[in-house]
């Protein structure tokens, strides 16, 4: 299978992950890229650097004011004289004001919805790369490849079209799908990744063209708690277009593989041109971020049902943080799509 | 004057304020208190213990889930095995999320806006305490009192009817303002804290009987960032009883003074049948959250004026910072009112 994989995601390096009151590790590092690299290099797949896509697929999704502000925040922090190299939030909005100043720490909690999207000097260069990761694999797809794996990094799939959040900046993922539609008309998002892909969903939101279902762990007390609920299903033109099943926590194979039943049967329906799959493989049993207990093996099931849908198929890595099983769950997902 | 005092404040003792990507000293602090009360009592003001107004103020203007998210989430928080001893926010539902979900990270995301309103073990006794004190002030100027203050702390200008924020748990002036009302009809709030009164503002926004009119810091690139702008009016029955007067960064008296003018010109129109002074000493030139500059003379000629509105006064205690000048400036106003 062709792997599209850029180094840039290495300049996005993050120091802090802010929860609970107060500073913990950071678990959405580079060293995650490197171990799925280096499982899908050994399996033999084989790798290709994306060509610059330039700036038009990012803007389809994006607001402008978000895309210049993730590109000048840094330095703008960095003006103001703060002691901290990355921009972090400490007041949103919320649901009671609603202006957008002008000023860096009004921007920063406008643009951002958490502590765990730390803005470094990097992070515009690797959020860029990983979009244009996904996009160059969507094309190569759209050019006859059954199936490409976009090993994208950082994740995408809380990144709403104005607002960062959950380690991620750009939406890989939908940047990918939007820009899918354009050439091929219809076509869905499966989000796999344990935490529900709220940003692929509110940008998809009021869309009857693009699909956006997401199995993941119950938000009641698992990020991102504000969405991800059964009722949402879509707005406007978009009403029916989205379909969220949250899991309970802890659970593994047999319940999940039933409710992916449920997915693959309204994607069946849909009648997609392409297949979209945002690819977290933070659902292992293992993983820091616990919250389902899919096993490595219950990946290669998943893959291969996900498959016989018979779809063209991007795969776009999201989460997954449990560095010593991120190969072998690599690898069993993959295997399942040959 | 009579001073109404409690020293329930003492529960609530932040250990953490978060901003700019750290930690810093916190500000609001018992011993501003501390500060105030050995003013007052030096100026030989009479100090006055407030009785117990029990929960029906503040259920008047807070919301029934907010109230007991403030009552209870401490012990649920540490009951969730959390390290830190305070309750802080890392995740907000911003503008694309509006689910109020039963679980403790999210509840404290969504009743809280920001990182300087940590919620510790005594902070729900304070808050009633600051609460209490402000009824019981306002129940004193109903009996005949013409000025009172209440040295309330916690401050309350920045909680909103459902929100916690900028130091501020449960609104003692709005809780004030709105048991006024019940007896005497429409009363005017007027914020004179560097800080625009946000939550005050939310609270009453689309009533007409109470009229609120701001003084403070351009909120462009200082709290709350997302509210205080001019175009703020009021909306529904309450269009055109609010007033914001931003002020550039730096004002000092004379500018002050006369865009006090325009405050007290709206106030005189409205005729209300009293006053509430949402009273920070933070517009001082000394204050550590520096946004104007206002002399501690200056706090004089302000009282002044207001006192020329001849209206039964509230001085309600919001914030105010620079602990070496919180006597002064404290002794500076209430003199302007005899």
């Amino acid at each position: 299978m062709k792997v599209v994989h850029s180094d840039t995601h290495e300049s996005h390096n993050p120091k802090t992950y802010f929860k609970g009151g107060g500073f913990f590790e950071p678990q959405e590092v580079p060293a995650r890229v490197e171990a799925l690299l280096d499982a899908v290099i050994s399996a033999g797949h084989q790798i290709v650097t994306p060509a610059d896509h330039g700036p038009a697929p990012r803007a389809a999704v994006h607001t402008p004011e978000y895309l210049t502000f993730l590109e000048t925040i840094y330095d703008r922090w960095k003006a103001m004289g703060s002691d901290s190299d990355e921009v972090l939030p400490n007041i949103h909005p919320g649901r009671h004001m609603s202006s957008m100043p002008t000023g860096v720490v009004g921007q920063v909690g406008y643009f951002t919805a958490d502590l765990s999207a730390p803005i470094g000097v990097g992070t515009w260069e690797a959020a860029c790369g990983a979009a244009n990761t996904a996009v160059h694999a969507t094309q190569l797809m759209i050019e006859g490849e059954k199936t490409v794996y976009a090993l994208c990094r950082p994740p995408g799939h809380h990144a709403y079209k104005d607002q960062a959040g959950g380690f991620c900046f750009l939406n890989n993922t939908a940047i990918a799908a939007h820009h899918a539609t354009t050439q091929l008309g219809r076509v869905a998002v499966l989000d796999i990744d344990v935490h529900h892909g709220n940003g692929t969903q509110g940008i998809f939101y009021d869309r009857s063209d693009v699909l956006t279902v997401s199995l993941h762990c119950d938000p009641t007390d698992y990020y991102p708690h504000y969405a991800g609920y059964a009722h949402e299903r879509g707005e406007g033109a978009g009403l029916g277009y989205n379909l969220n099943l949250p899991q309970a926590p802890d659970t593994s194979d047999e319940a999940y593989l039933q409710a992916l039943e449920t997915a693959l049967a309204t994607i069946r329906s849909f009648a997609p041109a392409a297949l979209f799959v945002a690819l977290g493989l933070d659902a292992h049993e293992n993983d820091p971020l616990r919250g389902l207990a899919v096993t490595t093996g219950g990946f290669n099931k998943i893959a291969r049902k996900i498959s016989s849908l018979d779809l063209p198929t991007v795969l776009v890595q999201e989460g997954g943080y449990d560095r010593t099983n991120l190969g072998p769950n690599i690898i069993s997902v993959l295997s399942g799509f040959e």
